[in-house]
Parts: structure tokens; sequence; C-alpha cells
């Protein structure tokens, strides 16, 4: 365990890239981080936080010039590709947010030069797979003490509270839409639960909840039903309007039991008997649902890297569930059960 | 209150028929139970558990020859309308059990009667409008406390242990379908919580848990997603194969908070902690789900029948209800979106 | 069941004496309410709300005039020694409310009275025995579900919206003290389901939510600690603070698993995700949490009558726990533990 | 943060040592793991597991030739007296084991040697004090959301599935019996959340769930009953026959608002519908509850060692704690009401 450490670096330091930056620095043994790259306004935390002293906003030259094993890269989704592009003919490993990018067609390229470099790590951001809960439900599964999955549910919820800057966000960016944005790793976790395919799906969206979403050519919860390949059905809800908190749920109906993942999204094991009634604080958003996630995860990426595995969920799976939420959004757009090809 | 009773009888001792004659004879004050109509078998329970002496298997030699003011009509789905139609042109007020019928004709015929005896009260039974649950949801979404409704999810999953039974039933008789059979309820409280119809909807359905119903012709789990026309999404799961017992849910997504009713449908307060780990025991049919509901919508027909009102769930919610529930299983059959035209 | 009715009074008007009447006039049939004794101002209720026109002041010429089968008692605690010996030397059966008086010498020669009738039913109102949470919780100890009984802990905690009115209650009454008032069904359960008696407490009390109750000699929170004569070790909570609403809990630790009663007082099956957190409504008051136990202790006492049976919990029941509570207030009065003689 | 590293060994590698051995390798960047001093079976897992080639079975040896800053103690309790002053006089920071040891005179001079290095940190593994569910409670008591506490409660329950080895243990070694072995954590807790001391207390203990306890002088369960020195009221219950897992429960009445911490020890955030009911998994020890808390108590430790900062919880903390377990097992064994000393 006490090897050599892999020399790391961090493209982008917004709320995730931040994240990444002190587990890899504070909560993990593996790496060493070397190098940041970000916008100028950030620098300025990694040096006095993180004591890190090579600092860039060229993420090329930081490749070029430091002597890096690996590089995280948690910068704007569309510039997904070409980052991860750049790494990986640069020699490094890369660990690549989620999703791969926004347009299929530089995603695409992404995917061919990921395959053309089988001996370098290429792990994406599932972390959900790195859940304890999530695991703890995906051994059940496999061991049939629910039986065969017949239904399930996916719901990708975000606080109320987030709702401005949301509107500010999306004004300014392509968010990929409701479903591109809430339910990516809803996508993933049904495809991973049930090892198969949607093929049709039927989706609405509405703004009932933020009308001022129209004028941006957003919606603030949309709803999927998908068919799969096997005929297992599927329900997809994503938002932004949990008056709550952050609701991540996952329902697997099994013909001989189910199986609910954060039904209610518990803080901690508090329960108050206020006069607001029997209540259970519930986290706020994905930093605190995932915390832990998040540090098993970029150790996954470590011993990935050091026993020369490629992670579980590969490019593929994220290029498919990529294609799935697309084709949800195309339903709704098109008002039509849309047929998906992956 | 201790005016003169209500003569009444009750039509159809089977499971659901022979809890309404044990609430009329000793759960209430308002009613006389005069006579019953059953078949054979079923008249002896009537005669020694009920005292019951006037007993018959032809319900109209029944309505003709006992001086009922009111009849319970809980016999054969297929048989309530002209059971209905016999008993309010002999003057009777009814309580009906649901739905209304199977064919949507013999039901217009129905209905037409009904709406030519406005004096004479018709009450179907949806008994959930009577559940303290609902009641107090419906009471905070009529006080704004959740806001504007966005999203509505209702589940109707019998017992997995009633599977069997529901085959012999099903092969004998027309269950009418999967959704009508067991969403029927949930339909009704989509649209008495919205205020608002569906227009259309997409519908799926599996045997994955219950191959042997594909024999005949009957599905073990449906999924249906439904458009209203105000925008609102609603997700309907009707299915039999519920391991842990009956789950009747329903969910309400407010753009200020969110109810769920029976998300787990407790037995009773009591809480095990044992090797199975923390364990709260629940329901396990509709009996013991609804047995309050039971008494209480006897108690508004009661009511009802001395204040000269007509209940607050018409014949066109049964109506509509019933309606909804074909479209639903039309788009099943014709895998297709379907219009929903009420 | 449609036999003679049993004709019964109530004497006593109060909040559960105006349960007890309108359970008895509308929710069940076993019995004919035929006549009351009130206070004046109580009376006026009875006759428009209950059609009742039999009505008294005075017990005693009620009892005279009146051709009754039955009585029940909810008069002041103080007069149930005098009003139940009036009664059973009437002939009458009785239901008298909880606990059986105040002082030991009026209660022991009511228990000498009941001895003395033993063909006339004589049934205390220790409801929770027929609460469907505990009996479900006492099959599973009879059946050995939770192996051999370790520890017991009760908690009998009132709203504390309802202190105003205590403070005013007890200015003007004997309350009997924390234990008395707030326990003596929690030392029903204790003895209940350990089938054991205590010999050993020690108390303790303060008023460190409602300062304002020393200057009339009550204490807001009290807590027992009990010796059961095999080992078995109990704690009472009682008090009149609860923020959230009524708390009735009981814990029963066994070597092979434990039960909790009423953990989280629900006040139905309903969930509510809002910016409060994740949220269950509670019961407010013994009126809710035990509406169904009032209904169902009644038609065991018809049954009792009918059947010629006494009930389970006999006059001693309710004679021992007194003595419990007043041990456990005498050990609160002298700081010293005390032995418990029954 | 990226300063020079903390040079440290650990002395004892049982369940505990290496949770702390692990936590110092892997899951922080403060600490160098230089060292460690174990039983010679358990010091070829630290080689291959850990990478250590220091490895010693004599402490004394260890402190004297390796270059330490600080020692992690977790070896016998009743050598943690003279391994704390060995290292101290050896001029190292110590992180120490709870309790503080088993017998009060060696305690006391490991005090005094505590006081004499004043600028040296001892820390001991009060580790709850990181759990957030704790954190989370304290902040909420401190910040007066539930008004002043009257009554708190705190159980601390092994499970089951352990006691043979406890058996063993107790057997072999003094374990310092129930209160000491389970609930000196309680203890400091009720001290942490009231601020206050208790001044009496009345025990009791049984051996019903494990009567073969009874040969080795062990009690099953405990339970204690503490008056504060400001009349707010405790209960301890301490025990090894969980059927379900781990219960480490604590209560807090307060005047407006109780908190409950782990009323349900929950593993996760999975919730299980099947034919056991609805079923929430629970942790199975110490191990699994607190795995957070450790990690975060030894980042505490080198915070405290870098900022020359003293631990919140002091030695005298420990000590009291240690004093107040003592009086409850005399408690049990005199069968009196025992006055605390401090």
């Amino acid at each position: 365990m006490n090897n050599k450490k892999i020399r790391v670096a961090i493209i982008g330091l917004g709320r995730l890239g931040a994240i990444h930056a002190k587990n890899v620095a504070e909560q993990n043994n593996d790496f060493d981080l070397i190098a940041v790259c970000a916008a100028e306004e950030q620098l300025k935390w990694a040096k006095t936080q993180l004591g890190i002293s090579a600092t860039y906003t060229d993420y090329r030259k930081m490749i070029d010039e430091e002597q890096l094993d690996a590089v995280f890269i948690v910068g704007p989704t569309a510039l997904h590709p070409e980052m991860t592009i750049y790494a990986l003919n640069a020699g490094l490993h890369v660990f690549c947010e989620k999703p791969l990018g926004v347009d299929l067609q530089s995603v695409n390229e992404m995917v061919q030069t990921i395959h053309s470099h089988p001996k370098q790590i290429f792990q994406s951001g599932f972390m959900r797979r790195f859940d304890s809960s999530y695991l703890y439900a995906k051994k059940m599964v496999e061991n049939g003490e629910i039986g065969k999955i017949i239904y399930i549910r996916g719901y990708g919820i975000d606080p109320l509270s987030g709702i401005e800057s949301f509107t500010k966000f999306a004004t300014a960016s392509d968010s990929g839409g409701i479903f591109l944005d809430m339910n990516i790793h809803d996508i993933d976790l049904v495809r991973w639960f049930t090892g198969h395919e949607p093929v049709r799906t039927w989706a609405l969206a509405n703004n009932i909840a933020a009308p001022e979403l129209e004028k941006i050519n957003e919606y603030e919860t949309g709803v999927a039903q998908l068919e799969m390949d096997d005929g297992v059905i599927a329900t997809l809800v994503g938002g932004r309007h949990a008056a709550h908190g952050y609701q991540v749920e996952l329902e697997i109906m099994g013909s001989n039991g189910w199986i609910r993942i954060g039904e209610h999204p518990e803080k901690n094991l508090v329960t108050l008997f206020t006069n607001k009634g029997v209540v259970r604080p519930v986290v706020q958003d994905f930093v605190e649902r995932f915390s832990q996630a998040f540090i098993d995860e970029i150790k996954a990426f470590a011993a990935n890297i050091k026993n020369k595995t490629q992670p579980e969920a590969t490019v593929e799976d994220g290029l498919k569930a990529l294609k799935i939420a697309k084709a949800c959004q195309k339903s709704v757009d098109t008002n039509q059960i849309v047929d998906i090809k992956l």
C-alpha cells in the first residue's frame, strides 16, 4: 500500500472539482496532487487551502509541463471530450466526470480515442456505483433475494433552494435538458441493476413549479416511462423542486421483494420530536448525499491504475446513458414514443 | 340520531359483501339489516352469524317482497347495472360496489336510470375517499400546503399470497384487466386530488412475476403513464406480486412539498427489532387496510339518505374511472399512446 | 347478535364520558343508551346531540328511577368507589373508568362490594388492553417470539399544549400525582406483559419544563425505576411536556428480540416531505390515540354481560396498579427506595 | 496541509487497533505510520497488509528505538496507564483508547503524568463526540432548539451474536462490569449534553438472557437511574443481547422537543419490502456504526498536534466517566442507592 504515489492533476475547481481536490489531498494516500488547472479566481483557493503551487489556467500547458500519471477532468461538460483526448494522447490515465459530453459527435471521437489507448485507465464519474446503499442493493439483487426484476423507478430531484442558481446556469449554458441533467445516473442504475437496455420511451415534462423556466427552454420536472428489452418497465422522474432536500431514490420491484434506496434521504441517525411532528432531517444536495462515494470512487481509480484493471462502468455505459437521456428529451420535444437506438 | 332506522338489504355475501353485512349489523346504528340475497351456501352464515332470517337467492324476489328503504349491491361486477336498475325502479336507495360494471353499454343504461331517479341516493364504493389518511392529505392539498400538483403516482399492488386465488377467479371470470381490477381507485384518487382529467396514456404490462397468467390473457403488473389536461403527469402501477403485503400507495408531488400516503402500509404502531432487522409489520389486504373506511362510507350513505344529499363521488366519477382504466388497457393491447375520451 | 339490547346509562359527560356516550349511541349495536347523569351544562349536549331525554344531575336518582341493566361510571375519580358501590347494590353491571379511586380506604370498600356481587360484571377502563397494537405485541410475547422479557420501558407523556388546562385542573383537584395521573396504564401494561409484580422502586421527578407546577405540589416529569419479583427491570416515565403530541410508548426487550409500541405515535399513513424535513404527523391526545380501543372495550363489556364472563383485567389489577403508582410517588416524596407491598 | 507528516506508532492490533492502523495508513494524510507493537501473530498482518517493516512486541523498545512524534495506545485496558506514562515521559503525544484504565490508583498516576506534560497532546477515544449524528444533536441542544433538558436515556447494547466471544473474553479478563464495558460512552454523552454531573444512582442488573454469565460474575443487562446535580434524570441501559444488531441510542427530552440518535441503527439508506415486512437493515457492531467517527477522531488528533490545542474531552472527562460507571456497578453490588463522588 505504501508504494509510490500516483502523480495527479485536476482540471476544474467548480463545486465538484473542489470536492475531488480535497478528497485527493486529504482523504486518500494513493495520490500526490501535483497541479491544478482552473479559472483564475479558483486557483487562490487551491494554493491556500490545499497548498498546491503548480496552478494553471490552460490544461494543455499543465499536461505538457508537469510530470503526471493521471488527471481528473471536472471541467465544463462540453469540454470533456477534448480534454480527455488530449490527456490520453499525453499518456495519462483519465478520470472524467459525467456526462461524457453534450454532443454525440465529439463524444464518439472521445470514445474512439479511449479505445485506442487500452492500457490507460479511463474511468467516468458514476459515483453511485460506489455508494454503500446501492452496493448493498446490488448484492441482494445478484443473490436473487428479490427474485426477478419487474419494475424500476428512479427519482433524481434537486432541492427547490437551488432553482435560482440553476436558472442562471441554464440561461448561460446548455444543461442538456432535464433528463440529461438530472437522470443520467438513474439511467445508469436502471441498466446496472437490470442488465438490460431500454428500447422505447414516452416522456412528458412540465413547468408547473417553475414557469420561469419556459423562457429558457428548460423543464422543471420530466417523467419518462421506458420499456426494457426483456419486458421490464421503468419510470424516471427528474426535477428541481424538492422542498425537503435532495431526493435521489431508486425502487426495484422484484417478483419476491422490493428494495427502495433513499426513500427518505436521511442526513444522519437523528430523529426529532418537535411541534412539527416526528421529523427526520434529510440531505440537502449531492455533495452531502454522496460524500463517501466520491471518496471511494477515487480510491477505486487508484486501484485500477495500480492493478491495471479497467473500471466496471465502461465508456460505453456512459455513451448509452447519454443516448437514452437524449431519447427521453426527444420524446418530450416530439410528443411521441421514441425508439431508442444504442 | 335515534330516529327511525333505515331498512336495508344486501345483495352478495362474498368477501366484501360479508364485511358490509357485519358492519351494518354491528358497527352502525343507522340501519336495520332486514334481508340478504346470496348464493345458497353463504346464507347459512347470515342466519347464524348475523341472525338474519329473511334470506334469498333471487334479488328481484327480495326487493319485491321485503319492505326496504335501501340496498347494498355487492354482487358480481357484471350484474351491478341490472341490479342497480331494478332497485332504483323499485324506489330504493342504492349503494353499489366498484366498479360500476364491465361493459360500457350496460353501464350507460345504469347511469341513465340513476339520472332519472334524482331523489334516490346512489352511492358507489369509493371507500378510499373516506379513509382518514387520504382525507388528511386532501385537506392539506386544498389548503395549498404543498403548492400546485406537479406529479402523482398511485400503486395498487396485491399481496403475492393471493395470486393463486386470483388465477382461479380470472380463469372463470372477466377481471376487466389489470388496470380496471387493481387501479380503479387510484384513478379516482388522481382525479379527486388534481381536479383534472387525463387526456392521453401509454401503458405497459408484463408477466415476469407470474408467467402462468399469459394463458388466461391477464397481466401481473401494469404501468401506465398519464398526461393530464393541465400538464400534470401521473404514473399508475397495478400488480399482484407484493411479497410483503398489500401496497396501496399514493404520492403527490407539489411545488412546495410532497405527500405520500401508505408509503409503508403499517399494520399498527408496532416496531420489531429482531434478527430480521428493524421491521414494521404491514397490512395484508384491502380488508385490513380499509376496515375503518368501509365503516365510514356506510355511515355516510345513511347520512346521505337522511339528509337527502347525493354523495360527493358521483356516478360520473365511476364512469370516468372505468373509461380511463379501459384506455390504459387498450394502450397495452395496441402498444400505442391512447387518447382518452371521457 | 340482534338480541335484546342492554339498557345502559352513563354517569359523567366530561371529555371521556362524552366519548363513551357517543360510542354507545353510534358505534355499537349492543346497548340502548337510556339515561345520562352529568353537570347541568353538559345535559343539553346529550339531549341535542344524542337525543337522550332522560337526564339527571343526581346519579342515585337515575339508578333508582330508570330500568337499567348497566352503568358507565365516568365521574370524578374520587367518586368512583361510592358510585360503583351504589350501582352494584342496585343490581347493575358496572363499567368504571380508571383509576379506581384516589384514597385506598374507599377503594378497598369498593373492592369488597365488587367481590360480594360476583354475578355482576365489573369492568374497569384499561382500554389499552383492547388496542390492536398492544394485542399484537401481547400475542408475540406469549408465542415466545422475543424470548424472555429482560427490561420494559413505558412512557406516558401528554402534549405540551395541555399543560395550562392541567394546571387549572390540578389547582382545583387532587391529580393523584404524576405517576397515578400519567402512568397508571403503563403500570398495568408492565404487569400484563411480564405477568410479574414490582417489588421495589426508586423514583425521581422534576419541574424543569414547568416550574409553575411547584406551587401546586405537582411534578411535570417523573421517572421510576422498578425491580420486578423475577429480576426484570422496568422504567416508567410520566410527563406533560411533549412538544410533538401524545407519546404513549412501550418497549419490551426480550432475550431474542424487542418490541416497541407507539415509538412514533403516527396519526395516519401520511408522510410529508416539506421544508421541515421528512415528517410523520402524530396523534395529539389519548382521544385520538385510543379511539378504536374505546369502542372495542365497550363491545367487550357487552359481550361480558351477555356471556356472563368477567373481564380479564380484574379489580385487583386496578388496585395493584394504584398501589404501585402510590409507591412511586412515595419514593419521590421520601427520596428513598420504596418497597412495594401489594 | 501538505506539511511534514506526524511520525506515529500504534500499540495494539486487536480489533480496534487494526481499525486505527488502517485509518492512519489509508484514510488520512497527516500521519506516517512508522512502527507497530502487537502480539507476534498480529505483526504479520501489519507487514503484509500495511507494509510496516518496523514491528515490535515490546512497546518500550519501540518507543526508545523509533523516532516518533506520537503514539496510539490500543492495548489491554489495564495497561493504558503504564503505556501512557511511558510514552509521555518519552515526549510523545498520546492517543489512548477508552476507558483510561480499570483500577483508579493507576489511572490517578496516569492523570498526574498527563498534567505534568501540558504541552503534549493527550486525547482519549471518545469517538462518539466526532460522530455526525451526535454533533448535529449537540448543536441543536446548544442552540436551544429543544429547550432545557429534562431527561436523558442512553442505551449501549451489543449484538447477541457476540455473547460467546464476550463470555470467553470475560472469563479470561476483567471486563470492568456491564456499565464500564457497555456504557462508558453513554456516561460521557450524558455529561457532554447536559453539562452537569450525576450525584446519585440506583442500578439493577440481571442475567435473564444469559444465565451462563452468573458463573463468571458478569451481568448481561444493567440499568442505572441517575439523578443529576440540576435535577435532570437519566437512565442508562447496558446489554449484550440485541437480536437485531448494535443498538447505541441516545434520547434527549427537552422542554420544547426531543432528539433521538440511533433510534433505529440503520446501516444505510436501503428499505426492504419482503415477506418479513418492511425492514431497515441495521448496523451490526461498533466498527460499522462508528467507522467515520474513528476516521474523524484521528484527524482531530493530528489537528490538535499541529495546532497545539488540547482536545475538548479532557482526561478528567475520562476519569469522571470511569468513576460514574464504577458507582453504578457498586449500586448493583450493594443493592442500594450510591452517592457519586467525582
